[in-house]
């Protein structure tokens, strides 16, 4: 994630240990999925290609660190690096490979899509290796979890994940709903994202103020951090999806048109379009659902005409100016700046 | 499991308490997968066509009364309720979680399955709801799991489940592997069976002993117990799906000869083969691995002709016997006789 923020001086310090701390992260991620036995290990290397932005282990480490109210003097000092202890290294890497579990059960594919796409795109041994995989990171998480020597944690990556599921469980139950509403789109980002997102934070700050702090109005004000952010940034991955191009966004897109997901943009348009419009505008939607990618270019401009870009990206901005506004009930400092700059970055982003 | 047994008069308190809190099990059990959202409700239903033998249930709640030094004269009075705490529910309703989550799992189909038994045999949704629910499963079990108030349970049940991963991708590394030995075919069964059945047996101890008893002699017999138990009830799982019938077994069998996995009877009859004949059997294994079901009567004979269906028998036996061994440092008690019960019952089963 800090590769596209514009790093300010005073944030250097800061920056290292972080920098640094993810070093730890990644560390604790590989050792975690080492198996004795070879054949394992060599098909736990395929997880790599999964590897993403490590945005959640980044917010786990910098709420760990804004929660600190010496959080600025010690970074100042030769002990910054007391800030990161063992825990939010641990809650880092938990937050990461759950997410890294969804990305990979979400390879697996349906008959469907196996028909469509052929056999090519499923780059593994098949379906089950992919879900194996994924339950073995998810295990994994779990494991890691328990070592933090309190069960709160676990309860808040069990409670988190089985909300990602509801809120997966949602979308597909709403595929190839084109009248699918925005309160529920936003329902589905709140469960399938917001929630682990929130939970990362949630972890960093216990992880400095103590478990037993999780009313603590620090603890609320990072986890409610995570869940606006969580939103903007699905958001983002969702336009992303819509209108970026694949060599900037550096996986495929289309995919939720294809899926027969609605997204935000699509959404809004088929809500501010007249009948003529709409109607032709439902009628590309199926055929892109149903497979046919050519439609794609109408679809982004009927989009375009209604506005629909912008008001997405003000939607987005608004869940932005929440994250930020929770952060507001923190003193300042340069965790809590640093926080503030990852914020704009999630809508800011191209990939 | 109860169903399966032929109970003594003696036991008959125990089988009462026993009947009673498993009935508490499924109340937890359902009670953890309800969901503010009813389209989620309504797919959380398609589990309960997983619903199994209560197994491990069993287990849990049996080693937590076995481990009760008190349990006989506490079921011989009023007070046998006391005997199972709501952590031994929980314990059981955790492991079944687990287990059922690797059954919805296994329902995912992989591209070579899908076009050979055609779209039909996925009732569900497709593979993405198969690999969704089974995530919840996974979830709702940790969530659960952690609610215990150490983080012991935790450690133990993401450990099995890891460990059970590992077991899934080192038979799935030897699909079609002709020449897999028994140590290898061992090696899985701990791994992808055995690990949770201890797990099970062993929390059901703790929950008896307190979380900090994991190196009691008690919670180790137990866990051994259920660790050579599970060991000998997938040897018996083999062999059924080998050789038993497909309206006593209750699913379909020859479903291993199908994916190309080797089990205990067929490893037997290759190593105890002649050139000639060992090579038809060979033959026999890559046309059935490649969807020939009408090789199946064939190579029953040949495996029957080796005697491995005896030798199977016999190591089935010997497991089982370990387990039993396992039992003997515990004090005599009902508990205990209801497990060397069950014990014999795996391998007598004909579902």
């Amino acid at each position: 994630m800090q590769s596209v923020l514009d790093i300010p001086q005073e944030l250097a310090s800061l920056q290292g240990l972080l920098t640094e701390s993810l070093s730890r992260v990644e560390t604790v991620f590989a050792g975690q999925l080492v198996s004795d036995l070879p054949p394992v290990d060599e098909m736990c290397q395929h997880i790599e290609r999964y590897r993403g932005k490590m945005l959640r282990p980044t917010l786990a480490l910098l709420c760990g660190i804004a929660a600190d109210p010496e959080s600025d003097s010690l970074l100042a000092s030769q002990e910054h690096a007391k800030l990161i202890t063992h825990s939010h290294i641990i809650s880092g890497a938990v937050c990461e490979m759950v997410h890294m579990a969804t990305l990979v059960h979400d390879d697996v594919l349906d008959e469907a899509e196996i028909r469509r796409r052929g056999q090519t795109i499923n780059m593994l041994k098949g379906n089950e290796v992919s879900v194996i995989l994924g339950d073995f990171l998810i295990a994994s998480s779990y494991e890691l979890c328990s070592s933090l020597n309190s069960p709160i944690p676990s309860q808040i990556v069990g409670n988190a994940s089985a909300v990602m599921c509801t809120g997966e469980l949602l979308q597909l139950h709403n595929r190839e709903n084109l009248s699918m509403d925005e309160s529920t789109y936003i329902e589905i980002l709140e469960r399938k994202t917001a929630a682990l997102i929130g939970a990362a934070c949630e972890l960093g700050a216990l992880a400095t103020l103590g478990y037993d702090q999780s009313i603590n109005p620090t603890t609320l004000a990072l986890k409610s951090f995570g869940q606006k952010l969580g939103i903007a940034f699905q958001i983002q991955d969702d336009v992303l999806d819509l209108l970026g191009k694949e060599e900037e966004v550096g996986k495929s897109v289309g995919k939720d048109l294809e899926k027969g997901k609605l997204t935000f943009p699509v959404i809004h348009h088929l809500e501010n379009s007249g009948v003529m419009d709409g109607t032709r505008s439902l009628m590309m939607l199926q055929q892109a659902a149903a497979g046919d990618r050519s439609v794609f270019p109408e679809i982004t401009k009927a989009i375009e005409s209604t506005g629909s870009v912008e008001a997405t990206q003000k939607l987005a901005e608004s869940y932005v100016q929440q994250a930020k506004d929770a952060l507001t009930k923190l003193p300042e400092s340069a965790g809590r700046s640093m926080l503030e700059l990852i914020a704009d970055a999630v809508i800011n982003r191209s990939f």
